[in-house]
């Protein structure tokens, strides 16, 4: 069933039908938005990327944009949909921003409980003859970008193998039997994009376009060949002018980060002495040596966000006048802030501002762009008190979780904590997150919305 | 030594001569600010309060304010003042908003290291003719109002027997015998609030009152009465026009909070099974039982903060035409969350969205009046997700902190973690924190500023 979607796509037709009898061309309201998402970038990862980055007085380009708002993230419940869930996954959230449809944890483009598919941002702009772009450092076809192309029931079913009954980790199954072409779905994520028209795909994700297609004996990567795509996958490949549709995969699934902690070091457990044993305030405790970020040296020679940002909006633009849509991510906020690694979290935020000057850059030429910059959900990274607030007390308070002391530039230390779990991996949180624009958002966003808001927000600059 | 008071006086009385020869008059450019603090109220705060109290689609009076911009809260090292810290208290915090200075942890209205006065709103309004007002649900002389009013070297010193090597609680030694009035200084801050001259001040507090004045034999409270103040304690005297100078002190310490925890429950610990001994990822794990907020039965008949500020909004307004600026604060939106009790500071940030409802009312009649409401700094409490996204692996998954699992009245359950440090109260975190206001701080306040800007706003719109 995809009544919302058929729904949704006869209104438009009639739109459609009645701007040309008016006469409104796509060329006549040339409108771009660049949609700029940070996975995780919640307020704290903000400070923690400011501190490090330009001293805790200082400002980060994001906060020099002249509008500010805050976003309610709202998730619901798979099984009773109309109960609300209080933490998102990037799927939920994205599918919020792409369609404007809350749904359930780990679906992409389709209703909670009723799994129908809803429209999302790329398939309008290609029915109004806008041109589409995704960028990303995950996978092309990881929650984030997918939700702005795909319809499919689980995030994890990104490619043809991995459809049905497919352990995505240790024990983690994800079955999306019924978005198989032989049960009348669209298929996997990577089958989705390449059928899907998007003008430029740039990020990680290789290996999910290696398989054959569904029912077929050519592998996703010679399909996307054959649907008009050039694909590269080396960043010397991005330089120059390409034309026609363009796929970059630049690594077999999320792109490494750019920087690490010294000596690939992460937060740690604070260690405490034998007589802790005895009562949590007996002994002393001794917190992990600070540190600072260094380079990762598993980049290589990774193009930067930034890079595959500027050779996107050259593609988007080789015919000057037309509107486009571009969602860029930088996706390792998140990913690095799962694994505790601070530092790894601070490059990718810097990554995302990095891509904010190509992005003004870029807008100062073409004025009729509007520049969003959010975050799809809140994460676990806290900073805490360098020595804690009851540091006269001569006992060994710590935090329960694990901490990255971090030596800062300006010289001073900054502890960032990780403790929403024992596992090994950190959990989203359920905080608003920011929503920043340029000018172009000023008296056009209200200082707090929902996040299926900012879909319409996107809309109706483009297409009102 | 108070060179900077004396410099900044300097000036303003030249400012004040010059403006006596133009003949500006302070009625003629009557103007107000009343500035809402909820300590320790960051997104994280909000979004809780949110969903308890209207739902996670909802909006509270706050979210509907117009303008939002978000405050990089800064703190030095006492030490070595050049130096960042990157977590405040709420007496360097408020310190920023009052005076505009930065300054090390624990800190009222003097310099890091070398602990010179600043001056403050309390005292620059008082230069010119405006009547000012301090409302909290804390003492009155605790960090955050006194940092508007008072200058002494350590918040710890709250009245005349607390001046010296006194224990403040178990270990924690506070002295500010370079404070006393017979080294030349201030006094404690009970002292130097009944000789402020500050118009209205409602609160807690009483036990930092009834201590002799340094070197007399009265009371502080009876020097309050010499200096004019009319002192009330039980909320029906708060009623009616009482004319002249107020201090209300309804509690001994901070005021008895609105709600709490079913049965009192505050954040608890997950239970592991047996097997958790020989591994972490070994058997299973219990959840606290889900709670309800309930009334807190020690509340009693305490004046709400919205009653007290309408009270000083009255007084305030007896004369009608005079500028004012009147400091309000819910202090245990903090205080709770340092206890680790969610539904305790739910309650508490419910009464400053009260609050703002009777500003903003205010504001419609009175429409110079500039509503700011923000936080002084980050506090420890995260949403994180009802299951854990790892839930489909069969391991003991858990906070390593403590947890208060809350029914909200949406029908839903949120899980609110406490995991800053092992000890008996949380940590500050030192995330930016919101600043948000009505329409006349709109083109006035930038989408990110310091926190000692807020200074800079309340005086520019007050006396420029």
């Amino acid at each position: 069933m995809k009544y919302r979607f058929i729904k949704i796509t006869a209104g438009l037709f009639i739109w459609t039908l009645l701007a040309g009898s008016i006469g409104i061309s796509n060329t006549a309201m040339a409108k771009n938005v660049i949609l700029i998402i940070g996975d995780g970038m919640d307020d704290h990862q903000i400070t923690i990327a400011r501190n490090y980055l330009v001293g805790s007085r200082g400002k980060l380009l994001l906060d020099q944009l002249p509008m500010r708002s805050a976003v309610q993230v709202l998730t619901v419940d798979e099984k009773n949909p109309q109960r609300a869930l209080y933490v998102a996954d990037s799927a939920n959230s994205a599918t919020s921003m792409a369609t404007g449809v809350v749904t359930s944890p780990g679906r992409i483009g389709t209703t909670a409980g009723s799994d129908q598919d809803v429209i999302n941002l790329v398939e309008l702009s290609q029915r109004q003859g806008i041109k589409v772009g995704l960028v990303t450092t995950s996978s092309i076809t990881d929650a984030t970008p997918a939700s702005f192309y795909a319809h499919v029931s689980e995030r994890g079913c990104e490619n043809p193998n991995a459809m049905v009954e497919y352990e995505k980790y240790a024990g983690i199954i994800v079955d999306c039997s019924q978005d198989l072409k032989a049960n009348e779905g669209l298929g996997s994520i990577s089958e989705q994009l390449v059928k899907s028209g998007v003008d430029v795909a740039l990020g990680g994700g290789m290996k999910h376009f290696t398989a054959a297609m569904e029912g077929s004996n050519i592998s996703v990567l010679t399909e996307a060949v054959n649907q008009g795509y050039k694909v590269v996958t080396q960043m010397d490949e991005l330089k120059g002018q390409h034309g026609g549709k363009l796929l970059g995969l630049f690594s077999p699934s999320t792109m490494p980060v750019r920087w690490q902690g010294q000596g690939g070091r992460k937060a740690e457990n604070p260690e405490t002495s034998f007589m802790n044993i005895f009562h949590p305030m007996l002994g002393s405790v001794i917190y992990p040596e600070p540190m600072r970020c260094e380079d990762n040296p598993d980049y290589g020679d990774m193009p930067s966000l930034a890079l595959m940002s500027e050779t996107a909006l050259a593609e988007l633009t080789t015919d000057g006048t037309k509107s486009f849509f571009l969602m860029i991510e930088s996706a390792s906020i998140d990913k690095q802030a799962h694994e505790r690694k601070a530092c790894g979290s601070i490059g990718e935020l810097q990554q995302l501002d990095e891509v904010l000057a190509v992005a003004l850059n870029f807008a100062n030429s073409h004025p009729e762009t509007l520049i969003l910059v959010t975050a799809d959900h809140g994460h676990a990274a806290q900073v805490l008190p360098e020595r804690t607030i009851y540091e006269a007390l001569d006992v060994p308070i710590h935090s329960p979780g694990q901490v990255a002391r971090i030596k800062t530039p300006e010289g001073a230390i900054m502890t960032v904590n990780y403790a929403t779990n024992n596992f090994v991996s950190e959990e989203h949180t359920g905080v608003n997150v920011p929503l920043l624009s340029n000018s172009n958002g000023v008296g056009r966003i209200p200082a707090m919305l929902t996040q299926p808001e900012i879909f319409t927000i996107v809309k109706d600059y483009l297409f009102d």
